[in-house]
């Protein structure tokens, strides 16, 4: 850790702040210049509360050198980390398509969906039961219905299935699901975090609306610092100022992590884009860059097009875009 | 509602359209120009769920004419909300300061800290117990504990408290506590908000790093749908590229959200900017521009400048501000 | 065009409203429902002031049906632009990648540049002669001598050339320039794009910061309102609230600008990310979405690490990486 | 400015580096701890190219100490800067309002307005006469023509006047013009901003719509570099994700730029907001905060509501803006 001092601090008010900080068992290394002194902090620097030290009189800014999150960390765990799935793995050189409908609305409904992408490539079943909306008016799912139906889905296909939770208190009707979904609007909801880190089975992270690669990365930490260290991240796109899409798909974000952390990157490019006609382009976008998996929304009657959500694909859709997203991991082997 | 239709829609299509609308108890007007048909939907359009609409292959865009939070709207409540807290009336006329620290640590701490903002102005006391923190390795708050310090220094001083909660579990904590806040990182904990919607206690609701006005008072509603009127919105700086100040505070909420809600509207100037020098300011402009109240952080030890948060104010800096805040409200009266 | 009136509206001023638009060769179809009326406006709305109108006192909202673009609007050319460059073609099924130092900074250096670039997949040289610097103490480039030098390069070497004018009052000095850019500060410089219009010579049109795609479409539109049809659209990444890339590069607009004009459109995987080790997923990611080409900073003297740019590859990195766009674009091929 | 190497460099390569820097005149810091090594520079680092140091393979980041603003600077001038204009003054306790419309539009419109302004407590006249508009077939101003109306009004009112220059060409007619403005768009036309550094003519700088301060003040100093010391800086509202009002207005810039500026800060809250019924209260705040002026859009033709731009103010509400600003003014009065 770096600080800086203000230019007109006296060599009393330094001395007084070395000594708090070698009291915080730091070693500190005074850089004395005309304009401004630096001090060079080496010890275990995640005990020094930044914002703290940052609002000192005396102290102009600080820099952290060595990232705060560390059970996340490819530094000290250089290898990637692949995650046991219901048989499947994701993460190295493996790769899984999760796809299914935004709600589980009936049995027919997710059974029918269920088979569709299991034929064109799909290995994981995506289906919500409680379903996080803005307006409290509106439908928020089948809840405890909608699980039992995904694990009658499970149960007729084989497909690990994922979904997600809302409320800690819900995890023992999440026994039997192979990867609990954290929601963007989740991402800091720490309580739930913190649950989910006394459990042994994955979970999909997804990066909040306006969150930081390193905020998302401390959200994995909150959940590894509880001893699950099967955390999946997501990318879903975030919150700019632009209007067309719904959200700006941040692609640059899989090699970026690729160097922070050991950890799956999947990408949803259905909830980022909001719009269908986009999610074919964005999935090859992800899959040439890297990405370890897709989560794709997959509708299941595709000639009622009144009930087609604005992101959902048509299994038709879905199968061609397989075939052509394997093209491209086919395309980028080394 | 009104819904633009694709300009290459035919009759039939439409038609189909109109029908299924109709059936959904909308009465719709049909506008046909020479290049879009525009739908006009007379109804309790909440019943359309307009992502599903604009999801349809022939609707071009959908754009909502009435606003689709009602308990919160000022159409339909015209006068002020005016909340009582502990005695205390926030809203329409009243403007109240709420100060303390960012943590509550020390049973000395907080009384001292009580005592002093009460004498320099501030009529409720902040202080946090559970803290949300980015990284789990950093201090949590003293929790239950910092609960019964808090009302310890209510009990002394008589001032109704405010304090965050995280975990709808915890609300038997809350029972005496006056105002419950709900911090931007829970504001779209759905199943926090409906809990909170089943008390009749006061509720501090900030808005997100990067939510909209509309989704805050959406998450308004989810309480208030709940029979819990008493909400107070709290704007706290968003998200944006700027980097000089921690967020950026938008004061032109205050009278945007007076045209849209009765709710009354305070300001948390330090956490906004999260630098102690442009809090002063800060809270006169969000005065001038007529918030209901503010909640500023004061800091116990003014002279152990180590313990000092950059973003808290001596207690005699936070007595120079009320003064100067008591003239600027003066200065707005009619 | 979309007039949603306020609710409280008397009969007698909407008269009065749908008289002026009359007046402004408007046909106006009036929607009245119980809580508000709609007015629809047929004709060409172009015409009129959204602003303007959005602001009369007895109006909600605008909303614009038709796009304000037309010269750039594919509604009105629906098959591609093929644009064409010293010989090459960009556009419809025709993919170029422009490559080349950041600066162009001596005979030398553009020279090699040049030659390897050519030898491993680049079909145009990029060179920057004038250089818009944040900062007015930084290098500004080589001015009219970078332009001398990029001129020989393209008589040794027979590849167009690429670089960015700052100043209408230079254009004299491009004339054997293949493609002027316009760089993201400059994109709504719109005396310069003006001036860029009377010309008809192609211009590489690059978003700025923070605008839109409607924003970049209209900048487009200036140019080719002025008869230059020339005109390449550049992603080149947007600032969010993100830190650890410069930008945000913004793929989804590869697909979305695709439906909305006939235009070209490249991607600039170098300023985007800022960091020479995501250039390369980056631009595989922009060519699995359909990108028409690259613009790739490539530096001279590999070795010389301390003259390396941030962003820029080796020549040894780009080869390697147009072997792989070569291969994602076999891969996406129907 | 203190250079964080990555945590394997070698001895070798870091000497390497050293002996660069003490190359490029720099007094060299090494401070080496076990997991990094960071260099401390004391010099003229000016002379340094902050973003090719931080791309070199063996530097993790780069943080600049000193800002790299100089003429700009409060730490080289610690005195507020007082700009004259036609006998007044702005900056330091010297607080003035430009009020005026958006266009002129006819001889009748401006000396109506002017006149109007004069006497409910505006001192400096604003009006459009060149309009940057994002399409090519909006009204672009009635450009010389405009120019020479302000004239007439100044010279009948003897109001100095402030209006908008786009093109440097277009600097001879800008020769009676009191303070010539630049808008956010053009806030990066570097060639504008060196062309105006070569008058003695106060310039009204508008922060860019995505601009930091950072960025903000190096435009500022482009003017500066050439001479010209009578800038103004002027906030007028960014770009963020809402979208109730048009921007965003950051008032907590007026105290930031305060301490790193002696420059005087103007706010616009009329660009900023876009909605008139806003205008009141955001300059009471930005009057509250310390700005040291306003410019405020008002309208000609208060009865003729069709012609009412969305954010200009009547003269009637003018006149009651302006007592409560000077109530404000009043009130924060130390």
């Amino acid at each position: 850790m770096v600080a800086v001092l203000k230019h007109n601090v006296t060599p009393e008010q330094i001395q007084i702040l070395v000594t708090w900080l070698e009291g915080q068992e730091q070693i500190v290394h005074i850089s004395a210049g005309e304009n401004c002194t630096v001090l060079g902090l080496i010890g275990d620097t995640k005990k020094i509360d930044i914002d703290l030290l940052e609002g000192l009189e005396i102290v102009d800014s600080v820099k952290r050198v060595n990232e705060p999150f560390k059970s996340a960390n490819r530094k000290f765990h250089p290898d990637d980390s692949v995650i046991e799935v219901g048989g499947l793995k994701i993460g190295g050189s493996h790769f899984q398509i999760m796809a299914g409908p935004c709600s589980v609305e009936s049995p027919e409904q997710i059974l029918f969906i269920a088979k569709s992408v299991a034929s064109s490539g799909a290995s994981i079943l995506r289906g919500g039961a409680f379903k996080p909306r803005t307006s409290p008016y509106d439908f928020q799912g089948l809840k405890a219905d909608g699980i039992a139906l995904l694990l009658e889905a499970k149960k007729q296909t084989g497909m690990p299935i994922v979904t997600e939770i809302m409320n800690a208190n819900h995890i023992p009707m999440f026994e039997h699901v192979d990867i609990i979904q954290v929601g963007a609007r989740n991402m800091q909801n720490f309580e739930l975090l913190r649950e989910l880190g006394g459990l042994r089975k994955p979970v999909l992270l997804k990066r909040g609306l306006a969150n930081t690669l390193q905020e998302l990365l401390m959200s994995a930490e909150y959940i590894m610092a509880g001893g699950n260290y099967n955390v999946i991240l997501c990318e879903r796109g975030i919150r700019t100022f632009e209007t067309y899409t719904r959200n700006t798909l941040d692609l640059s974000v899989i090699p970026m992590l690729r160097e922070l952390t050991h950890l799956p990157i999947v990408v949803d490019p259905s909830h980022a884009t909001g719009i269908a006609r986009l999610v074919g382009p964005m999935s090859m976008a992800a899959a040439a860059a890297g990405a370890d998996g897709l989560i794709i929304e997959v509708h299941n009657d595709p000639k009622n097009a009144l009930c087609d959500g604005p992101q959902s694909l048509t299994p038709e859709q879905f199968a061609e875009l397989t075939k052509k997203v394997n093209r491209i991991r086919e395309a980028i082997k080394e």
